[in-house]
């Protein structure tokens, strides 16, 4: 375990949500956390000793940064793994390890991996350009995905049949057979530096179709226990193919028959793990700090059931926010408001998100409608 | 309520471990908090927008502090209180109101207070000097109390026989009844500005019987329903006899015949509530924030029985704090560490505190028996 209380430095690469929670957990240890990030009012901003701006792409500004820190760590992908690569040599801890955020940040490469290691997966094909797109339009209807760049929904789309083929992606990417699941479920495993391992139990994912965004949760995920206790096997399976110390984030399909194929993982703190804050013995956040301080990793157990409902940004609104419907969502039991400090709202944008905790599934589910109808960012 | 997460700033009289969590909760409402503390290295140092040094007991610089807030609300009851009535005079909020921090830091006041509103207390005399504790020594064996500046376990000691009297203060203060009792518990409740009122489920207290500081905790209090909901009902009347807007929390002793009494309160988050962030569906911090800023109040049930443990600084130790055990308490399941941040260590200074969660209460003790033992603040 790394004396992590005094003098020593926790440096995040990126400074949004993600970083925020981090922080909010990285206190409870006494941690002195650095962040960098390119927007000057990112949410981390007012929360550390030292924010720094500056772009996560840009290989001087990363190693500047990481200079004065101990332990590196990320809430995005895209980030200069060059950098980290160079910082690592120089006997700084980083966790993900360069390679494995690397390997995550080239979809086509993860496939590849998982193909590798017999990690279950949609079959798929690997396309240099819109034009190796349309030469395998018998693989349709597909997922085609950019390789590189693809975040928050964004680089992925469904090419049904042809009359979709002209929106193709026209850079190196993938086809990816389109999965008739039955659910979406997720997994986030932690692996510290010891090896030692321990998973969250799976939660339920519904995605908004048009933005592909989570749009809301629900855990525990509504599946059997030999589904739940597969899906756990591939979450530690991947993690431990990857050879990764830190907080994996393992999105899977549930095919109509019962089959687990791994879709995405996120080498951080994901959004399919918020609700372990409220809900949890130890949320993902302190899991994540434990597994990159290589710390005993803290019990995933459940403590109540719970949902969560992502507050984007209403469609048509841009501009500064407000969160109309606050006051009626703050007055039903069990409800516990996440605001992420952006200060300007835009459609769709990730403003907060809403934990909500019961013991009964069927209030859940009510309540998950009820914030949903009730809260809207505008602006 | 208040429209909070857009150009609004809370003020914090205080910036020690209170503040501190408070902190991490405002921070999912994306409140915007200042604070002032006469320690520049205060817990709170890094966490806020503007971390102010100065003096909270002087009249300018709580003034000048509170001119930048909106809401003032404070973590500890030693403040200037001149200060807050003129700035509630020029409109701004301030919860608890000055008027209720004048009673509460006066012990005498406060005594008399719950003797006026009939709410049961342990009988007591008032005293202006040693020369009138010693003119009542046939009231001992009794608690001396300071009247004022008592705080963490100061200004209050126990006269057993005729023998003490020579350490009586000579100060104006009280002699109070020793009570023979059986537990100590505290009930936590809260008071927004509409009135709406919610308490927590009383905690069973275990003191320090030599620094008269809270040892450990257990939630819920071994006690009967009956005592339970007088207890819950006693807090109630105390909250609204004071006709706060806060939180309040009442510590009371229950007598060897099945009485409450109460002991004394605090007019802010407290020590017995610490338990509240991982173990109830809404914590006495995010709890304070709502009542302070009129939102509705949360569910205060718990969500799993748990334990807290005070990590007080080991006597003999001064100087660079550093926690031996701590990795040892981290791998037991259902523990959660929160260290405060706070570089030097002294002879039982309060540098953090160990919540455990568990559904069993034999495990709980044992768990708590094991972080005592094992975990040590040293130098």
């Amino acid at each position: 375990m790394h004396r992590f209380y005094q003098n020593f430095t926790l440096g995040v690469l990126g400074g949004g949500q993600l970083g925020r929670m981090l922080v909010q957990s990285a206190i409870d240890f006494n941690l002195d956390v650095n962040i960098i990030d390119p927007d000057e009012n990112a949410p981390c901003k007012n929360l550390v000793s030292k924010f720094r701006v500056g772009k996560l792409t840009d290989y001087q500004s990363v190693y500047e940064f990481g200079q004065a820190c101990d332990v590196l760590t990320i809430e995005i992908e895209n980030v200069n793994t060059d950098a980290l690569k160079q910082l690592q040599k120089e006997g700084k801890k980083v966790f993900p390890q360069p390679e494995v955020i690397e390997l995550i940040q080239d979809k086509r490469k993860q496939k590849q991996f998982y193909l590798d290691r017999g990690i279950p997966t949609a079959d798929f094909i690997l396309t240099e350009n819109r034009q190796a797109v349309l030469e395998n339009r018998n693989f349709l209807p597909a997922v085609n995905k950019l390789g590189k760049e693809g975040y928050d929904g964004r680089g992925v789309q469904i090419l049904k049949n042809e009359s979709d083929l002209e929106k193709a992606f026209d850079a190196p990417g993938l086809l990816e057979k389109l999965i008739d699941f039955e659910k979406e479920i997720s997994v986030i495993v932690a692996r510290n530096e010891n090896g030692e391992m321990k998973a969250f139990p799976p939660v339920e994912l519904v995605f908004n179709p048009i933005h592909n965004l989570v749009e809301y949760l629900t855990a525990p995920a509504d599946i059997s226990s030999e589904v739940a206790s597969q899906a756990d096997a591939i979450a530690r399976k991947v993690i431990n193919e990857l050879d990764m110390t830190g907080l994996l984030a393992v999105e899977m399909f549930v095919t109509r028959e019962g089959n687990i194929l791994v879709n995405e993982v996120a080498p951080r703190t994901h959004n399919s793990g918020h609700q372990t804050i409220e809900a949890n013995i130890t949320s993902q956040f302190e899991q994540h700090l434990r597994a990159i301080l290589n710390m005993p990793l803290g019990d995933t157990s459940m403590k109540i059931p719970s949902a969560m409902v992502n507050l984007l940004g209403e469609d048509g609104h841009t501009g500064l926010a407000q969160y109309e419907g606050l006051e009626k969502v703050l007055g039903i039991k069990g409800v516990h408001v996440h605001l992420y400090g952006k200060k300007l709202t835009k459609p769709f944008r990730k403003m907060g998100h809403v934990t909500i905790v019961d013991q009964h599934t069927e209030s859940l589910k009510e309540k998950v409608k009820f914030v949903k109808e009730n809260l809207k960012v505008i602006a």
